[in-house]
């Protein structure tokens, strides 16, 4: 199944998702609003929109403020990925010229604060404290696990329980919060606000497990970026963990130098490959994805069937099984 | 008078800060503490809480917010200075390696935004949507005017206004804010709120356009950075705008020339100080940070005589007429 089946039941919403963005991003000044909305245009999946829209349909919330936490979370990836592309030296960015290659390092980082205070300002304006400091403690949990994983960038012994800290703080919180939101909003019980955030955060760590499992055997036409850019980087996720903990002294030589090389040449690439496969590092990644997409799924139980649970049901499926 | 005498009504809550800035940063990631408490040694003259605490005073408050509210201002404050120091290159923060010259950009920039999280944390926690709001919005302004200052950096025609744009900005936003939160937190008239307001704005700019002038005849071991800083670095601030306009083309052509040099010899700096002192551009500079010191004075008239008031009102004339 498609992404835009799953989101049939909030297409109303996502069709309008762009404009409100752009609403909230003019400025006074000018430079801001464009390099605001290059980025906007710019897409991507709007996964925590997803997330937040469809788990509000789920709660039988129907008010406006669902569509504005979208809005809000979208920003805070936004700012993120912002943030990153000026660390990373990133040219490009979804098949386009990053906001850095186009306005340097100073707008960039600056129109990243920007964004981050645009989101501040929408859950604000929801009029909620809970969900202001719901997401305050979520950027500051992303933050802090991205300097965990920049710690650990290097670290050829990081461990499996890291790596499920890194992807947590990375990815899962922010998704886990995106549901979360909406069980606030639709003022469920405790009980169900829980069920919603251990979702997400299930979703999330089974989404981000399935991303660097496809990185190493992905179509590069449809997954939109380089195969084997995790190790290219020098990127320390499960597949090569698994194996540098399971091969041979010299297999685990072999990928220690492909991690670490400048340049990295096709035959080395494939013969990483290789070791994963001897070792089912892929394949223990993708189980493991797929495990949290089961938890997932059983922590809707507590809900009652509905197109919108549907949705989040196979969510949970498609971020494991996308080729994409 | 010195800062530490005009701080006498608030010694306490002062001597307390760093503690209180330490309590928050605390994170399970010990690298994020490191880093933050380093930041929080390394000092500055906490001039947004010294205005947050008398403020408090003046207006009678003397609950635990304002010391919370304090460490969340200078947090915002501490994190844009760690984004304009990776932006600006910085090696040097007040005498010490700056923190991406210690730990490098990615660091600096993730930590600067785990301060962000914190000051949000902080504001979240008094439990008023308007007090957050308006530190949102405060944010938003900041990072908007420092987007303006970028765009006019090259801008040999930059006007007084635009100068005065984004100094209001990049200073004197944040220390508005500082005082209108007391008023807020003080529950004192909307009259005495919007006065706070205006204090606050009117010695933002006054302290700024200050700085700009003793960049250009500070005793450098006092004012702790080197001498025509700005000048050396490009940057158009008031003197070089009103010596600009005033000036002949021939004495226009050696101003631009310092701007542009990439390193500039003394003499062409005092060359450069002649020409401003020619058409009284750093007189001009001064007078107008007093008249903006004066009207924050003024701003203070509708508050009974008090030893708040007093420091309040000597910090005034403090910042214009300071020596560093």
């Amino acid at each position: 199944m498609q992404l835009d089946q799953i989101c049939l039941p909030i297409k109303d919403e996502m069709d309008r998702l762009d404009e409100v963005m752009r609403g909230h991003v003019r400025s006074n000044v000018s430079l801001v609003t464009e390099v605001a909305e290059y980025i906007i245009e710019n897409g991507g999946k709007r996964l925590r929109p997803v997330l937040c829209l469809l788990a509000s349909k789920l709660v039988g919330y129907t008010g406006d403020q669902a569509i504005q936490c979208a809005a809000g979370l979208e920003f805070i990836h936004t700012a993120s990925l912002l943030h990153d592309d000026v660390i990373d030296h990133a040219d490009i960015r979804r098949g386009r010229p990053s906001a850095n290659a186009k306005w340097g390092n100073h707008i960039s980082v600056l129109v990243g604060d920007f964004f981050y205070c645009k989101s501040s300002d929408v859950f604000t304006r929801t009029g909620q404290l809970e969900i202001v400091q719901l997401i305050t403690d979520t950027i500051t949990a992303t933050t802090e696990g991205e300097v965990f994983e920049t710690i650990k960038s290097n670290d050829i012994d990081i461990q499996e329980d890291d790596y499920l800290a890194i992807i947590r703080g990375k990815t899962a919180v922010l998704f886990s919060a995106a549901c979360q939101i909406a069980g606030v909003l639709g003022k469920v019980s405790e009980e169900m606000q829980a069920a919603l955030a251990q979702y997400g955060q299930h979703i999330g760590m089974a989404f981000q497990m399935a991303d660097d499992y496809l990185d190493y055997v992905s179509d590069e036409a449809k997954f939109g970026k380089t195969q084997g850019k995790d190790l290219r980087e020098g990127k320390l996720t499960l597949p090569v963990i698994v194996a540098l903990r399971e091969s041979s002294e010299s297999e685990q030589k072999i990928i220690k130098e492909a991690l670490l090389s400048e340049r990295l040449e096709e035959f080395k690439f494939k013969e990483v490959v290789g070791i994963l496969n001897k070792y089912n590092a892929l394949e223990h990644t993708r189980e493991l994805a797929n495990k949290f997409a089961q938890d997932a799924k059983e922590d809707l139980k507590i809900f009652k069937p509905s197109l919108a649970k549907d949705s989040l049901i196979t969510l949970a499926d498609y971020f494991v099984y996308r080729s994409m």
